[in-house]
């Protein structure tokens, strides 16, 4: 039942997003950096510095923090085996038809339009940089990690784009 | 990384999702009726069990079942205080603007297009029978049941909708 | 191919929207009544002036003018038999499995989230004052816009709720 | 109004599409050729044929007829300016920030989940193929097509790999 008093937590949920993606080695400048070089063919005019001032502004929006905040615990959940069968299988197989991963995804790179939903579907499969690390590690869960990191990516394009056009 | 080996379990997946249900106290007839009632007056041809037999059809699908399962976990995590603030607070207080339960119903509700997006709209509001105990239950975090529920009857609705269309 | 040169014509846009409302009947003001009566039960400090002026700040996002001027165009061409078949008759005849016309309403709808799209499903069946009046009309093609209403209400709900949380 | 003797055209709307898809110079085989190459990586037993089989399966779903004859309507009255302005000149100058031809894409692309959307935005951005050519083409207004037709080749892919899964 919604509690009508409760007030949602912005300062928390940015500071817990960008703590949990610190922890897990996520520089926010390498991801800027995707954004600003998926762009710049489009945008000339477009600098690094500018895509990192709209990648920390796309990281307040509360639409992305609830979708992320979700995708992290679950993620971290399926690592310490505290989600029942058959889903912490499935979550730690990053199952091809599971699905749940890019669709909290692309709740996030709709925020700003379907130009985010294009670009994160190509992040998808190309998986740049950081996001490849994240998609190839052996050794962790990162099902929804790497959805979230070309999401908040592909949000950032999105912004940019719209700026200019 | 994606394990290339990993079959996906459909009948585990599918048994999970009716005894967690069932634990719940879900009666799926009475979900059924609710479809019944919301289609009869378009569909004059429709009775109460088909939709009892669609609904079960219904419940077959992968899409669905990824949807329900992470839905039910996060409750379950939730009321048993295994998620990390602020997050936790913003479940257990079913927050208005969190956004990702009715995400993950809608991606149920869609699996046979629009006329479930909308059932869905109309259920989330009215909150008929079932649905509304689960909104109105001050001892249990239900914040993604009573949308899940919602979201299992609009695609059952779009289902017999587009079988007479 | 897209033109780089373009730049897009809001001001030709907004005006050409609230014309062609203007021309079909549309009372502004009866729209943001409908967005106050769905949402003062939860926000008890909202009144009226405040839900049209934020009605009209709704009217200004690109993505609500691109749906509305597309789906206003279709109407128009149905009506004057300018649409190929089948796709004449699809329109005409308001199919209940077309979806389309759903589609672009959903689009505007999910511009401040899940909140405008649970709103519009709710709209979309229960069809308040004008936007009923539209769906009753059997002497114009009103496919599109009875929908086109209905988001634009629930789009603005989900401003007032986002604004409020 | 909604006509309730209406029935839905099934074989004219696949017949419409085929023909007009022809009548643009697209080839059904090429376009099932790029899902072959997109999914081959994943899946070893495919082969081209099976591709073309699914993809012919996937033109008949409803959901896909609907939005790529409007898409293509949309192309055609533009070309011959039969559409008002502004929304003439956007389409003509398939402005960037319009959006809703990647919608009525995005609708066919998301049929079969997300796989589909992932693989529509990779297209989108490397317009392989014969979806190029129509980006790239100067002479006529193609700014539903090429989206149309990565759409339908990525609904193929999602198709096929939920077959396999």
């Amino acid at each position: 039942m919604e509690s009508k008093n409760f007030k949602y937590p912005d300062t928390k949920a940015y500071n817990f997003v960008v703590a949990e993606l610190k922890k897990r080695n996520v520089d926010l400048h390498a991801l800027s950096k995707i954004a600003y070089h998926l762009q710049k063919q489009f945008l000339p005019q477009l600098n690094e510095q500018e895509c990192y001032e709209e990648l920390n502004s796309v990281l307040h929006k509360r639409e992305l923090l609830n979708n992320v905040m979700v995708g992290l615990e679950l993620d971290r959940l399926a690592e310490e085996n505290k989600l029942k069968e058959p889903l912490l299988s499935i979550i730690r197989n990053d199952a091809g038809v599971f699905g749940v991963d890019e669709s909290l995804a692309l709740q996030i790179a709709d925020i700003y339009g379907t130009i985010g939903v294009t670009n994160f579907g190509y992040l998808d499969r190309v998986k740049y940089g950081i996001i490849k690390q994240f998609d190839e590690d052996p050794n962790h869960v990162n099902t929804f990690i790497d959805d979230l990191l070309g999401a908040i990516v592909a949000a950032t394009c999105a912004k940019v784009a719209h700026k200019y056009a």
